[in-house]
């Protein structure tokens, strides 16, 4: 799916919410061969459901297990395999920073580096997630560069991404991995001029830390790759003519929106009071785009009674959420979290949109079976907010 | 679809078994209104169909009718519109011949052709099947090139297949055929230096062919066209990471196959011992590709009970097929074949795909209107393996 074609795409017309149900879709549970959204009693859903068009989003292509940040980025309408992702910038996503423009971020490893400057391990005996933090915390605390700031989000195990920021830093610079134990860190090098800073701060990062790791047992230095820096995407006003903004708790929700132009607005600490905050700001904004992240916090954890439970807690708050009064109301998911397999998963995810231009059909429910009676069928979810656009009145005919 | 980036795809995983029936699709029987498969008594894959994902596969773009040989690339997922077949590797295929690295493959007509070498008639007034096989016989016998082999492929009337064999040949090579009668048949040239040899023994191949052939009534020279040689395919190991097998009765699927670097393993007589191969090399391989013929056959006879009968012969197989265990069992045709249209169609063919993390349908049936109601919906053919990748736990997610 491509944008349409700019000539096309009205300023003005209705407005558009889209909520977002973090690993909405699920799988059949084994004893009771039901979902999870088929176990959930989810009258407002099911009551929306009956009164709109319904079915599945397509997240990526069929079998790509989607990310949040590509995920959420199809949703918006941005093909999340044409964007130049560096693997810095899908790590500081991963860990709720979405990079500003004067940022550039880094993997990170913590590794076992010899005094010889060989890499003996290159995961450090895989620390505990705890030692991750404190090691991080030693090295925000103990290593200071020179004309820059950086900023260290701890990961998993080993794993840290680390932010450099400093105006005019390109990104042009190779990992210092040397991809086998026994061998030496490579010396960063900048593949071109303007590249040339970050270099040279990654060799102080480098350089301070095995000083300041060095009575450590085993994390006695970093290991650093996928330099990258923000990738520019035109705006959702640019690209849909939509003033748009965010609503969502969790930060890395927020940051996604900031790649694509939106507004991040203080959402609150619940659904409902989500919901009042986009009847705020009602005037201000065309697009509303809100996150609720319980579901797929369920899924990931395999508990699927938990699951259930998430979805159940979300329905109370759909009334409030329809009677915002959009022209447009579509609530999906950014992927599948089904509790049997603790990820995501690459199943399409269940679709409803509510406007007066819908072909609502009387038996479906909001679940994965359910949907499948829709109108909609299974749509690539980079086309939804362009039939957002159509229902909201926001998009010219094509032609003649 | 392109095939999945190649950081995402593990090599290692579960086991992914494909039978293709050929020519599986079909359509309502003008006075019974049931399909083939809808009056077959089909147990088995019933109960399959209710313990899987169901849906149908899309071959080729809407409204394509597949070959054989692009019909079944399109299952193991490449996409044969991309592929530069020419016209010479086409009918090879479909005579049941896999090029070798070291063939290039022209179409021939044989054609009426005067001792001024005027082209009167372009297809030689249309001889039998049985004439064809005779006259490729005498040109078999008759010729003898200059260093290199070749072998000849009844077709259908005029038609056949010429394959010349030789180390280095180029195949930029012109048709001969004048388009036109009453015009001379043109010289063959090469179009660059390393195809000059080929020029020159489809020179040698024409000017003895009229030797051969001229005390015959009508068919007294060739026309050739089409020079082409074995398109180069990433394997499915490179592509998947999928060490592939194939265990297909008629050589031509076998050949296919080898096209993109399938082992070719000896598949007994039966669709029972094909299932008997797979089991005998479980360990060797994570791709199975079982092909079975009968109904595609039954299909182009016109025989509406036949085809029947030989859905009905398969049926009983298919506990043998899921109990091989695999991670992923997928059912599928390469094209849909119906008795009442004679030839292959362009209709999507029903897709049954067996894995511990599908969404069964309770009251799908294994037939074109039966699969409707499943939850996969209509896929492209050529993104089935990135699918069943998924899960056999072989793909990665995609960002962060």
């Amino acid at each position: 799916m491509t944008a349409p074609p700019k000539n096309l795409i009205r300023r003005e017309g209705g407005k558009i919410v889209l909520l977002v149900i973090d690993g909405l879709g699920g799988l059949p549970h084994p004893d009771r061969a039901v979902t999870e959204l088929e176990a959930a009693h989810l009258p407002q859903l099911d009551a929306m459901a009956k009164a709109s068009s319904v079915g599945r989003a397509q997240i990526l292509p069929v079998g790509y297990t989607p990310g949040s940040g590509p995920g959420h980025l199809s949703l918006f309408g941005y093909n999340p395999l044409e964007i130049d992702f560096g693997r810095g910038v899908l790590e500081a996503l991963g860990s709720n920073h979405a990079l500003a423009p004067d940022e550039i971020a880094a993997r990170g490893n913590f590794c076992s580096i010899d005094g010889a400057g060989v890499v003996q391990d290159r995961r450090a005996d895989r620390p505990s997630d705890d030692e991750c933090r404190r090691l991080c915390a030693a090295l925000q605390a103990g290593v200071t560069l020179d004309g820059a700031e950086f900023l260290l989000l701890p990961g998993k195990q080993h794993r840290f991404t680390l932010v450099f920021r400093s105006e005019g830093l390109g990104h042009h610079v190779n990992d210092n991995d040397p991809q086998v134990e026994g061998k030496a860190a490579l010396p960063f090098v900048a593949e071109d001029v303007v590249s040339e800073r970050l270099a040279s701060l990654a060799t102080q990062f480098f350089d301070q830390a095995r000083t300041v790791l060095a009575a450590e047992a085993k994390a006695t230095g970093v290991l650093l790759r996928g330099f990258s820096s923000r990738p520019a995407l035109e705006t959702m006003e640019e690209r849909f003519g939509l003033r748009s903004a965010a609503i969502a708790i969790y930060p890395m929700y927020s940051g996604v929106a900031r790649l694509v132009g939106m507004d991040v607005l203080d959402p609150g600490s619940s659904l409902e009071e989500q919901i009042e905050v986009a009847k705020a700001h009602w005037d201000q904004y065309d697009f509303f785009f809100l996150h609720t992240k319980q579901p797929d916090q369920a899924g990931h954890s395999g508990d699927f009674d938990a699951k259930v439970a998430a979805l159940e807690a979300i329905d109370p708050a759909i009334p409030a959420l329809r009677s915002l009064g959009a022209d447009v109301t579509m609530i999906t998911g950014d992927h599948s979290t089904p509790t049997v397999h603790f990820e995501h998963s690459w199943h399409p995810v269940p679709l409803v949109l509510e406007s007066s231009r819908t072909i609502p059909v009387a038996d479906v429910t909001f679940d994965e079976r359910g949907v499948l009676r829709g109108d909609l069928g299974t749509l690539p979810a980079d086309s939804l907010v362009t039939l957002a656009l159509a229902h909201a009145g926001r998009l010219d005919k094509f032609g003649a």
